[in-house]
């Protein structure tokens, strides 16, 4: 078995980005920037910020967070991020999601799409859904690929069940998976226990994106199955854990992320990466 | 075993549309126009074409269909759809694809939002992508929701096979899919056989979107399946025919639409349904 750790494929995305660095920034005249952008007061929100402004520093970019209050109107959100969308000392910007839907199409037409590096708008998502290179699709859902293809994990011809449908993760997830012609299957909340235990018992990979501590065993899967657990709980015990039972699942599996260990630190890795990209493209590097 | 004819669901959109469409003539003052562009001399295009000229004119509105060489520069394409995009006096545009990717570019760039009745743009496709309501989906893609619909064949918790992953049929409809909570699983030209017999096998609804003669045949599927055929091929005795292998499946299927006689005639109606949704959100009925 073995076990995809998120630190590796981290540093190997910061090796790749050290290695133009000192050019973009020379262009640039300064470390290029990622404003965070927050509203209200979900402490799951302000963790990963956190992260986040750690990694693009131990990267050599620079971050900051704005936090809302979350009774912010629609105009005032949609000017703010429509400000940073042209401050000439902003390469990238991140707006945490999920956010209510009034406040999300806000964001969405205030970012501009060079600056999402999340892509949440319609350009980016647009390129994703028809599998166009040179936007910039969600970190999550790209932190997927990059973990499997740093460990060696093959999708072509593979069949890959997603348990997640949010316009975040699952969808663009499946929308990747296609690209690289594996054969997807999307599961959710509304798909019965029989129909997800036929899928789950034939997938040569597994990925969660559901929010249920530790609720995928064993008696899912099959012999030698890749699983990406995408997952942020907290158990009743108090312990941060992932969708998978990693415990009870981890010798039935060829490779499995552990949470926490896994993705995380490869999305934010991603997030920097994008925010690298969008600086490169500004100085033409 | 229902055979899921077309004509029946092209007459109740029919109808539906009867139902205002005076209202909407008299505050527009004239009938709903549709503005149909070809490029190249695909035969197939022409035909679905005529086609929908013919249906929008049955339907009680106007339409017209412009041709061009396939060598037209962008930016003169670009540029004569913004100014369809402009002209007051078109509702609806439809861009026959696939096109050369310059070419669907250009189109992509010069299509309003409002008019892009086969929901080619970036903001119509990040709505589709996001399940949101209000605009335009692939009219292929609406057609199969709209003949389930009609027949009487529930999507919920169900498992639905997709074959096609094109950004015209394929991802539109497991979008849709998504949305009406089914379970999806899509395969495309690098399914390994072993792969798409276990998804067809156990497919509640499979749709067809591969452009291959007559290739699903009665061992694929299993008993009571509901079969959607997207296809439109010529076999080897030169007669029209889908990607099903009708005869031999029929007796097979709990339901089954025909080629022809199935999706085509639905899917001139939708795109009828789209050009009347567009007037009358112009004329705020």
């Amino acid at each position: 078995m073995i076990e995809m750790r998120g630190k590796a494929v981290s540093d190997r995305i910061k090796e790749d980005i050290a290695e133009s660095l000192d050019a973009v920034i020379k262009a640039l005249g300064r470390k290029p920037r990622l404003e965070i952008i927050r509203v209200g007061t979900n402490e799951a929100d302000a963790s990963y910020g956190r992260s986040a402004i750690k990694k693009a520093e131990a990267f050599g970019m620079s971050a900051g967070l704005t936090s809302f209050p979350s009774d912010i109107s629609y105009e005032s959100f949609e000017e703010h991020i429509r400000k940073k969308s042209r401050d000439e000392d902003v390469d990238g910007i991140l707006v945490l999601r999920p956010l209510p839907p009034e406040l999300l199409e806000a964001a969405e037409r205030g970012l501009s799409p060079d600056k999402d590096l999340d892509g949440m708008t319609d350009i980016n998502m647009s390129r994703l859904f028809q599998g166009q290179e040179g936007g910039f699709a969600p970190c999550t859902a790209m932190a997927v690929m990059r973990l499997l293809d740093f460990y060696g994990a093959d999708t072509h011809g593979k069949h890959v069940v997603i348990i997640g449908r949010s316009p975040v993760v699952g969808k663009p997830l499946a929308m990747l998976m296609l690209s690289r012609d594996a054969t997807v299957t999307v599961c959710h909340s509304k798909t019965g226990e029989d129909i997800l235990r036929e899928q789950l018992s034939s997938a040569d990979i597994i990925c969660t994106a559901v929010g249920k501590a530790e609720f995928l065993g064993p008696e899912y899967i099959k012999e030698g199955a890749v699983i990406v657990d995408c997952g942020i709980n907290v158990s009743e015990e108090g312990k941060l854990c992932g969708d998978v039972d990693y415990e009870a699942v981890k010798e039935k599996c060829l490779m499995i992320s552990p949470v926490p260990g896994g993705l995380g630190a490869v999305t934010t890795a991603v997030l920097c990466e994008n925010l690298f990209k969008a600086a490169r493209i500004k100085v033409g590097k």
